[in-house]
C-alpha cells in the first residue's frame, strides 16, 4: 500500500507554492476539521494523487525509497505541459467553485428574509389593516415569541406535533408560539379580565413541511372580543370587521362563507347520527369544498359507519347554501326540523339577529350561509366562517374564525366567551406583490424626496462637511432626504433616477460661489435656480404640489 | 402501623359531603395525576390524618376492627366545635388557594406582555424612531426571528453562553437571534449585497439572569449602513441619526461619548503596551465609568502585567475628554505622538472629517470626545460611541454602536465595510412612561372617536341591528366609533368618560321617533340635536375642531 505522506508542497523542490486546504493527510484532524467549515473537502485531489503515485509506483511500500520518483511524480503534475495537469486543475476548480457557495451564510428552512419592496409592500398592508382594527376600538397586545410549552399543550390536538421547542437549556420549557388565539386566551386569563377587545399582528412557528407559499415562520392577523357583551355584538363585528379588512385591502372579490357550530351539531342529530360521531362527521362534511358528495358520503358510510340514509339526508342538507336572510327565512319556516331541535332553533336565533345587523351594516352581500362549512378546529362553539376567493380555484381560505366560548376556561380559571377573527396575511401579500407586477407599478423601497447632490471640480477634494450643511437643512425641516458627492452632475441624476427620488437639490462650484442651490424635479428634468435660503421654503412647496 | 384507606366520606355516615382531591389513597396514580395538574398536592392533609388516628389509636393495626373508631375520630375532625377542626380548614383552605394561582397560566422568566397603555407608549415610540429612520433614506428589514445556529457562532465571544437554541426536533440546529448587526451581516453577505442602508426594530433574545430592567426578550432599533461611501459619510450619518432619535423621543438631556478604536490602539502603542494586550488592556479602560484610575491601573499592573510607568501614562491621556473640535486640535498639535504614530495620525484625520461635518449639521454639541471610551466588543475597527444620560447616576448607555468593517467578511465572501447604532429601547420606553406617570398624563388605550349609545326602553328587546345600522355610517365615514346598548343614558356617559371617548352619539326613543340623533360633547358636557342624515357631516366638524 502507498502511504501518502505529503507535507505542503515542500517535495516540488522548486519553491513554487500551491496551497490546497487539507491535502495534507498527516494532519486530518485539523484537515476535517476545516472540510466542515468548508463545505467540500479534498477527498478527490488526495484520492487523485494517491491514484496516480500507484499507477506509477506500483511497488511503492516504502516511501522514503521512493522519495525521489513520488517528487518527480508531483512535479509533472504541476507542469501546465502534461495532460494530467488539466484533469487536476479542473478537480481543484471544482472544489474551489463549490466551497465558495458552501461559504455562503443560509437561512433556516422555510423562513425568509423581508426587504425593499417587499417591506413596503407589507408595510402598507400593515398600516391598512392596523387602521381597520383600530377604527373598532380594539386594543393592540404583544405577547412573547415563546410560551411555556404547558400553555400550548393540549390546545392544538394533532397539529401539536408542529410546534417549535426550545432547547432545554436548564430553567423552564418553553415553545414559539403556534397561533396568536392560544396567547391570547392566557393573556386574558393570566390577568382575570373580563373583557377584551384586542388586536396583533405577528409571527407564528410550525414546523411543517415548506413549500411554495408556505412557511415556517409567518405573520397571522388576529382580532377578537372576549367578554360577555350584547348577543351577536361582537360575532356582528368580527365580520364586519373581516369584510373591511378585505375591502380595503383591494385584492380581489370574496365571499365569507358562514355556518353555525350548533346547527351542525342540529342537522346531524336530526339525521340520526351519534353525538359521538359529530365532530369526525363534521371533518368529512368539512372537505365538501373539495371532493363531491359521493366522495364524502363513501368516506361517511365506508370509514365511519354511517347508514346510506343518514349519509343521504346529511347530503340534502348540506346542500343548502344561499343568500342569508333568503335561505334562513327558508330554514325556519313552519314545520323546519330545525325549528323542532332545541339547539339548532338557538343557532338559527342567533344567526337572525347576525344577518339582520349585518344587512344594516351593508355587507350581508358579501357574506354566504353555507351549510357545508364545518371548520376543523375542535373548540368553535357558534358561528364560524372562512372568507374565500370567488372565481379562482384552489386558492384556500384567506380568513377564518368562529365563537369559541371554552377555550379561556382551559387555563382553569373562569370561563370568558370570545369570538374572532385571523387573516392569513402572508396570501394578501402575495396578491399585492403579483398585482402591482402585473399593473408594472414601481415601488420604491425608501421614501428619500430630495437627493442632495454636491459636484466638485476635478482637482477639488470632496467636502464631507458641505453635503452635511446642505442636507442637514432639510432633514432639520422634516424633508426625507439624502446626498450624494460626485465629480459629475450626471451621477447624481442618474441616482436619483434609479431610486425614483422626485427632486435634487445640486450645488456645484458655480452655485456655491454665488450662494444658490438648484433645484430639479427629475420628472420634468428642469431646473429652477433658488438663493440658498430660500431653498426649504422652494422644496417643502414643490412637496406639497406633487 | 395504620393503614388508612378511606373512600371519599362514606364513613362520615352522616351524610354531609366534603371533596377533598387526591385525599382517596387507594386511587394514589389518579391522586398524583391530579396533583400534578393543580400545582399543589393533597400530602398535607392526608398526614394530617394519619397523625390523628395514629395518636388516638397507637395499636390501629387492623382498620377494619378499629372502623368505628377511625369514623367516630374522621366526624370529629369535621365538627367545627372541635379545636382539630379549625386547623383542618386551614389546611385545606392553604392548599386550595395555592392551587388557585397554581391554575392560573404564566409567562416564562424574563418574558413580558405588552398592552393597552403600555402598547399606546410603545407604538408613539416606534413611530419617531421609524420616522427618522425614513428621513434618512433607510429601507426596512425583516429577518426571521431564528438564524442556523452556524449564523450566529463565533460573533459574540463569551457571551454565546446566553444564546437561546431551538430544540433539535430533526433537521437543523437553529437559534434565537441575539442581535440585528449579525442578522443583518448575514444578509448583506448572502445577498452579495455592496451597499445597503437599513433600519430594523425587532425583538432580541438573550438568555440572561433577568431582574429589573433587564429581560430576556426585549426589542433593539438598529441602523447601518454597509458599503464604501465617501470617507466617513455613514460614520457622519450613524451619530446624526443618534442625535435625532434622542432628541425626538424628548427623553432627557444626554451626552453622546465618541472615540476612535484606532486612536486607542495608537496610543496603547505609544504608552508601551504590547500589540497582543491591546484588547484586554482596552476592556479594562471600559470599567474608567465605574471605576476610579487607580482601581484601573491596579487591574493592569497586577493583573495584566503593564509597568506602573505604562499605566500612568496611560492615565494621563485617558483623562482627555471634552469638546470634540477642540480636544481634537489638541491632540493634533504640533510634535504631537498621535501624528507621529501611523495608525492614530489615521484615527484624527478621519475624527477630523467627521466632527466638521457634524459642526455643519448641528449636533456635534451633543458629542464629547473622550479617549477613555473603549466598547467591549472585538469587532469594531474605527469610530466608536455610546449614548448616556445627563446628569443620571448609573443609568448605563441608552444607545451604542461603531464601524466594523471586518463582520460581513466573517461570513467567507466579500470585506463590506459597516457602520451603525443600535438603540435600546426598553430603556426609552420605561423613561417615557415614567415622564407621563409623572405629568399625570392619562393615555388612551385605543383611540375611538365616537361611542354610539343606542338607548332601550325599559320593556324594549335589545336591537343589534338599529346599533349596526347607526355605527356603521361613522365606520364608513373612517370614524373610529364603538358602540353600545343600555337602559340608561348614564351607563353610555360613564362607559365613554372611562376610556376617554371625547364625544357620544346618542339614539333613544325620542330621537328615533324625530329622526334625529344627539351628539354630545363629553368634555363640556353639552348636547345637540342634529338630524340623523347630517350626523356624519356634524362628528367630522367636531372632530376636526377638537
Amino acid at each position: 500500500t502507498a502511504v501518502i505522506s505529503l507535507k505542503g508542497t515542500e517535495l516540488l523542490g522548486d519553491g513554487s507554492k500551491v496551497e490546497i486546504n487539507g491535502m495534507n493527510t498527516e494532519t486530518e484532524k485539523k484537515s476535517e476539521k476545516k472540510k466542515k467549515l468548508l463545505g467540500k473537502g479534498t477527498e478527490p485531489i488526495v484520492q487523485f494523487i494517491t491514484d496516480r503515485l500507484k499507477s506509477s509506483s506500483p511497488d511503492a511500500g516504502d516511501v522514503s525509497a521512493n522519495l525521489g520518483r513520488i517528487a518527480e511524480n508531483l512535479r509533472s503534475l504541476l507542469d501546465p505541459r502534461v495532460p494530467a495537469f488539466v484533469d487536476f486543475s479542473e478537480k481543484i476548480k471544482e472544489i474551489v467553485e463549490s466551497n465558495e457557495t458552501g461559504r455562503l451564510p443560509k437561512l433556516p428552512k422555510g423562513t425568509r428574509d423581508f426587504a425593499k419592496e417587499q417591506m413596503t409592500v407589507r408595510e402598507k398592508a400593515f398600516s391598512v389593516i392596523t387602521e381597520v382594527f383600530k377604527r373598532h376600538g380594539a386594543m393592540a397586545l404583544d405577547t412573547p415569541v415563546f410560551e411555556l410549552r404547558e400553555t400550548l399543550m393540549g390546545k392544538y390536538g394533532e397539529d401539536s406535533k408542529l410546534i417549535y421547542d426550545l432547547a432545554d437549556q436548564g430553567g423552564e420549557l418553553c415553545s414559539l408560539r403556534y397561533d396568536l388565539t392560544v396567547p391570547f386566551a392566557r393573556y386574558v386569563a393570566m390577568n382575570g379580565l373580563t373583557s377584551f377587545k384586542r388586536y396583533q399582528i405577528a409571527k407564528v412557528y410550525r414546523r411543517d413541511n415548506p413549500s411554495k407559499g408556505r412557511y415556517r415562520e409567518f405573520y397571522q392577523c388576529d382580532f377578537d372580543v372576549a367578554g360577555q357583551f350584547d348577543k351577536m355584538g361582537p360575532d356582528f363585528e368580527v365580520i364586519k370587521i373581516l369584510t373591511e379588512l378585505l375591502d380595503e385591502l383591494n385584492i380581489g372579490d370574496y365571499e365569507v362563507k358562514l355556518n353555525h357550530r350548533k346547527l351542525l351539531d342540529g342537522m346531524l342529530d336530526i339525521c340520526g347520527v351519534p353525538p359521538e360521531k359529530f365532530r369526525t362527521i363534521c371533518s368529512s362534511i368539512d372537505k365538501l369544498d373539495k371532493q363531491s358528495f359521493e366522495q364524502v358520503k363513501r368516506e361517511m358510510v365506508e370509514e365511519k359507519g354511517l347508514t346510506a340514509e343518514t349519509a343521504n339526508r346529511i347530503g340534502t342538507f348540506v346542500k343548502e347554501r344561499g343568500s342569508p336572510l333568503e335561505l334562513l327565512s327558508k330554514l325556519k319556516q313552519e314545520g323546519s326540523e330545525f325549528m323542532r331541535h332545541e339547539g339548532s332553533k338557538l343557532a338559527l336565533d342567533e344567526l337572525d339577529i347576525l344577518f339582520k345587523a349585518l344587512d344594516k351594516a351593508k355587507c350581508i352581500g358579501k357574506v354566504v350561509f353555507d351549510l357545508s362549512l364545518a371548520r376543523g378546529l375542535d373548540y368553535y362553539t357558534g358561528m364560524i366562517f372562512e372568507a374565500v376567493f370567488k372565481g379562482t380555484a384552489q386558492v384556500g381560505s384567506i380568513a377564518a374564525g368562529g365563537r369559541y366560548d371554552n377555550l379561556i376556561g382551559m387555563f382553569g380559571t373562569k370561563q370568558v366567551p370570545a369570538v374572532g377573527v385571523s387573516l392569513g396575511i402572508e396570501r394578501v401579500f402575495a396578491i399585492m406583490e403579483q398585482n402591482q407586477k402585473d399593473q408594472k407599478q414601481v415601488i420604491r423601497a425608501n421614501e428619500t424626496e430630495v437627493l442632495v447632490g454636491i459636484v466638485f471640480g476635478k482637482d477639488e477634494d470632496y467636502d464631507l462637511s458641505l453635503a452635511a450643511e446642505v442636507v442637514n437643512e432639510l432633514w432639520s425641516a422634516k424633508i426625507k432626504a439624502e446626498y450624494v458627492m460626485a465629480k459629475k452632475a450626471m451621477k447624481i441624476f442618474e441616482r436619483a433616477e434609479a431610486t425614483g427620488i422626485p427632486f435634487a437639490v445640486m450645488v456645484g462650484g458655480d452655485e456655491r460661489r454665488e450662494g444658490i442651490v438648484k433645484v430639479r424635479d427629475m420628472k420634468t428634468r428642469t431646473e429652477e435656480k433658488v438663493p440658498r435660503d430660500r431653498m426649504i421654503e422652494e422644496v417643502l412647496q414643490r412637496l406639497r404640489n406633487s
